[in-house]
């Protein structure tokens, strides 16, 4: 398998891991965890190949990607009642997902030879949009516009990593794991200490 | 007419009657009937061919699929008044068009040569991405979500038959009518006598 | 610069400025400020280049769209607490980034010899679809939903211009120019003195 195969399918695990879990929330059956978990999955990843024009999309060339997801929701469906707090549980996968689709976006369109600007936005688009989707399906507030956290930052600091890299002479594998690496960091640093940048205020107050 | 462009047509004016009804719930001019009519009917066929890279979308090869459209908007927006339930006719047309829509996505995908699980998943998103687009548009609770009820499964067993027809040696009129058949029938039982898979339930319960 | 190049940039500029005016009414940081200002500014003409298959989409071919858009941002972030108010600012750049994304939307799938159906749905695909995905983001009322605001009405008043022009002998220049204003010049209408379409009404009341 690929490096890049490698973050693409842990990207499809987790977030499929945080797609059935908001399914968990909203009490569906074993088809709707997993259209939700397919849904948040791969949704990022198909926007960036549609964009990028490759033909078929990842999950269509190798429909493994879609066992990944549905074997995510199922071990969801049997497991979630262990969990203490499904809300923390969705944060920190969905975080950890977030650094693996970044990654894997990223690195896909440097292989390309895209552009250092839009290496960074398909870094983005791969780690942010699937769960904007599952989270505007799922009617539930976006973590990616949560107000006072860092989300898209987080995506835009693990892709730069991986646009810079050709100019830092460093070796795919660990280009790759450092911008993983950046991305989770960031977003663990916003969820568990507070990290933030400076949001914007209103004066006056907005209500 | 194809059996294709058949089952496309019905999907499009029967998904088209529930996006204008949707509309009339949200009094809307005439052409704002249109535009829901028109996302809802066009919606899971655009990402169906999109995803498929099939060049032109089917509404750009054969503009007559929004004049279809276009009309079902007008029809509603003149009638909607003699219907006593609006909410009960979505409910009921929006399941046909279901049935019509899954067979001509999992139909096109197979003719194009594509797996089964690829030919699956085309009949889902040609049949539950365009009420999910309406629903997540007009802010409505998105039917294919709707807690306990069957519908991405009704998807599912009706794309299957046309998953296995190959295996099954039956000729492609009599799949796919099989095919609306199964979609059409999970999804009335579902509707009319609660049928349905057993759904999560968490312990405690959620709020 | 040629006619499309500079409509678009108007558009995606102005559309920029309505998402980081979101942005800043949910209370975002900086970069939640460029993230829905490049998703307002890009959504639109993103759906038009992949649907008429333009490749690749516009802002991947001339990344200086995305800095535009961030400009964009960064202004509002640092002078939005200038504005007295920011949903009557929202509304009347939507006007205009509006007229600009129609003329352009339809010029292009014009210049591709699309038909005139076409090309009235490719400007109101432009013109429409970034504002929605900001509002359904966002969580706002989408404007484009309105109760009894033209919006769409505007878009494809303002596309059939362009769709007529090669029936009136009239130049590029003149065509986009009297499209933009016909389209803005409606929506002010509706937004400063409330003109409408007849609004569908039910009988008995909705709720």
């Amino acid at each position: 398998m690929t490096l890049i195969a490698l973050l693409d399918h842990a990207a499809v695990l987790v977030f499929a891991l945080t797609g059935a879990l908001v399914a968990s929330r909203a009490q569906l059956d074993i088809i709707g965890f997993s259209f939700l978990a397919i849904l948040t999955a791969v949704g990022g990843g198909t926007v960036r190949d549609v964009l990028l024009d490759r033909n078929p999309v990842f999950w269509m060339a190798d429909p493994t990607y879609l066992g990944v997801a549905v074997i995510a929701a199922l071990l969801v469906f049997f497991t979630a009642h262990l969990i203490e707090s499904r809300y923390t549980a969705i944060l920190w996968l969905d975080a950890a997902a977030l650094a693996f689709a970044v990654a894997a976006g990223a690195r896909i369109a440097e292989t390309l030879g895209q552009s250092a600007a839009i290496v960074i936005v398909m870094g983005a688009v791969t780690g942010c949009l699937g769960g904007l989707m599952r989270d505007v399906v799922a009617n539930e507030v976006p973590l990616v516009l949560k107000q006072g956290e860092l989300y898209v930052t987080c995506a835009v600091a693990g892709a730069s990593v991986i646009a810079l890299a050709p100019m830092l002479g460093v070796g795919p594998a660990m280009t790759v794991t450092l911008s993983a690496a950046i991305t989770f960091a960031l977003r663990a640093g916003s969820i568990a200490f507070g990290w933030r940048l400076p949001v914007y205020k209103s004066r006056p107050p907005r209500r």
